[in-house]
């Protein structure tokens, strides 16, 4: 005969979930939202998720913190905003010159990036999933031109806080705005260049309007990924099935949102482009310099922040064999493609 | 109060699953295998799929008919295996020349890939999910050099068969033989060239033995997509729990069969190259006379079969935008990581 059906000791289980972005970013944010509605189906109910915007309970980068403390259940961010607290969080989303979109997927879900991120992240009482990816996104919008290294003294960039670190033996001056504060800046040239994601998200924010020089790539985010932070006691209070849904709906959530860039981001580049906007790439030496930059950041990173140490040597080894594998068949058939009439 | 827990209908549901492929194939094999687990898990243990390998219950090629006579509930599957029931299958799957792995996940997804597939799906009584992807294909292993477009004249190559057509009008004698015949078929010089999937799977069946040459890129399938075909009785006949939790499960499949290939396709290449492969790109005229054989093909199919070209027509606006967009900050980053010492 039949087993019975297991008893299900969770009934009508709620959460919180904080996320580090607005809904205007319908992408992002949706991805939370697509998160919250499969638990909510898969458990017919029982487990429901609300899911709030960027300071509905907490702030963008508070999310850490109100995880850590059990404020609020899980968090939707981009790990790459704790830079300041320990940049070994970056290496959980990207950092420059790192793994690609497929790359880290790989790394996480058969290399030994969950593993050795969830080491780093139990300090924090957390316990991650990915969910989400952007793909490489753009290097960002420039007021001037740049035709070298040398165009870049005194330039007053907003980007990624890691970014801005690689560059400043360049020259440049970092900035920090919150994206609505963006656009008025750079109108005003109070900013020379700012970097938000790619063209589907930029092209709502209208940078396109205040700067017509649109760099490629970000070299500072080639694929980086989004997480569910879950508080620890909150995860380990959860029957099997339960994880199993969370672990399930962020995998489907992670699959979905870079589907989501790649294919809302042409037809808004082939509007920018119609508009006026001139696609670049940054100058060789811009590209050089930075690498060799931000290789020496990693190697003085690694001499004296052990977290960092461990998992970086795992990442680069991972990066090394990753890049020499996809120049062959991936790269030679995407270039093929590439170079068509389609 | 509490809303009470739905009631579920479906208690200790039994589904049978034919693989098309066989369990020493643990990529493929154990992704249908990931997908029955999370699904049992995810359920509570109520509903449990189990998964076959090919020729338990149906040949590896009769899973669409076992699916659509409801002989069994669900397939894992590679659908071009049907391009002779009707080409548009390939659609599904890979095309000479299509979409490479994330732009399949994004027209799938985001895109009208799922939609449109379904509606051809119908008439076999399929529901699909997508499944899994390999990633760009090696071109095969090859006994003597292809230096021009005039070597392949006469050449037995086992190869996919919509591959073996696009190569006919240059010569190509185009074979079939299942996985475990080619290794001896090769090593008699029988057929003088082979392929199969890529490095991490090619190393398992020793091809590397018996040819010198590997090619590269294997264009006639640059993001094979693997699904999951349902019959459509069984799975109307599910809860929307029930319902959710098959495309959840699907979906973390999907992006974990990557993942594997991503992460295990790198060492095998060196242990390939250690042992004396060499590795090739295929001529020029190669991959130009290919690509314009298919583009006609694509052409004289869309004349005479109505369900290929609703597809098609979809599918290459597609490839034609993804490629556009791609070529910029996807294909600069990933140019110059592989160009530097890592």
């Amino acid at each position: 005969g039949a087993a019975p059906a297991v008893v299900h000791a969770q009934s009508n289980l709620r959460w919180r979930l904080a996320s580090s972005f607005p809904k205007s970013l319908d992408t992002i944010f949706g991805t939370a939202e697509l998160f919250a509605k499969k638990v909510g189906e898969m458990s017919g109910g029982r487990f429901q998720i609300s899911v709030h915007a960027a300071g509905e309970l907490v702030p963008a980068f508070g999310v850490v913190d109100a995880v850590q403390n059990a404020t609020v259940d899980i968090a939707h961010t981009a790990p790459y905003y704790f830079y300041g607290k320990d940049p070994t969080f970056c290496l959980g989303c990207a950092v420059p010159f790192g793994l690609n979109s497929r790359q880290m997927s790989a790394w996480m879900y058969d290399g030994n990036g969950l593993k050795l991120m969830r080491e780093f992240y139990a300090k924090y009482n957390i316990v991650n999933f990915p969910g989400g990816n952007t793909g490489a996104q753009m290097g960002g919008w420039f007021r001037k031109e740049i035709k070298s290294i040398a165009d870049i003294k005194g330039l007053k960039f907003r980007c990624n806080p890691f970014a801005g670190r690689v560059l400043e033996p360049f020259g440049v001056v970092p900035q920090s705005l919150p994206g609505g504060d963006i656009y008025p800046a750079l109108e005003k040239g109070t900013i020379d260049a700012a970097e938000w994601v790619g063209p589907y998200d930029d092209l709502k924010l209208g940078f396109n309007k205040v700067a017509p020089n649109y760099y490629y790539p970000g070299w500072w985010e080639g694929g980086p990924q989004l997480d569910f932070f879950i508080n620890n006691k909150a995860w380990e209070a959860l029957t099997p099935d339960y994880k199993s849904m969370i672990e399930a709906a962020a995998a489907q959530s992670h699959i979905e949102m870079q589907a989501r860039y790649d294919a809302r981001n042409p037809p808004a580049l082939k509007q920018l482009v119609g508009s006026g906007t001139k696609l670049k790439p940054f100058p060789a030496d811009v590209m050089t310099a930075a690498f060799k930059s931000a290789e020496q950041i990693y190697a003085d990173l690694s001499a004296k922040n052990p977290s960092w140490k461990k998992v970086w040597e795992d990442y680069a080894k991972f990066r090394a064999e990753q890049n020499v594998w996809f120049r062959f068949t991936e790269a030679t058939f995407d270039r093929f493609m590439q170079s068509q009439k389609l």
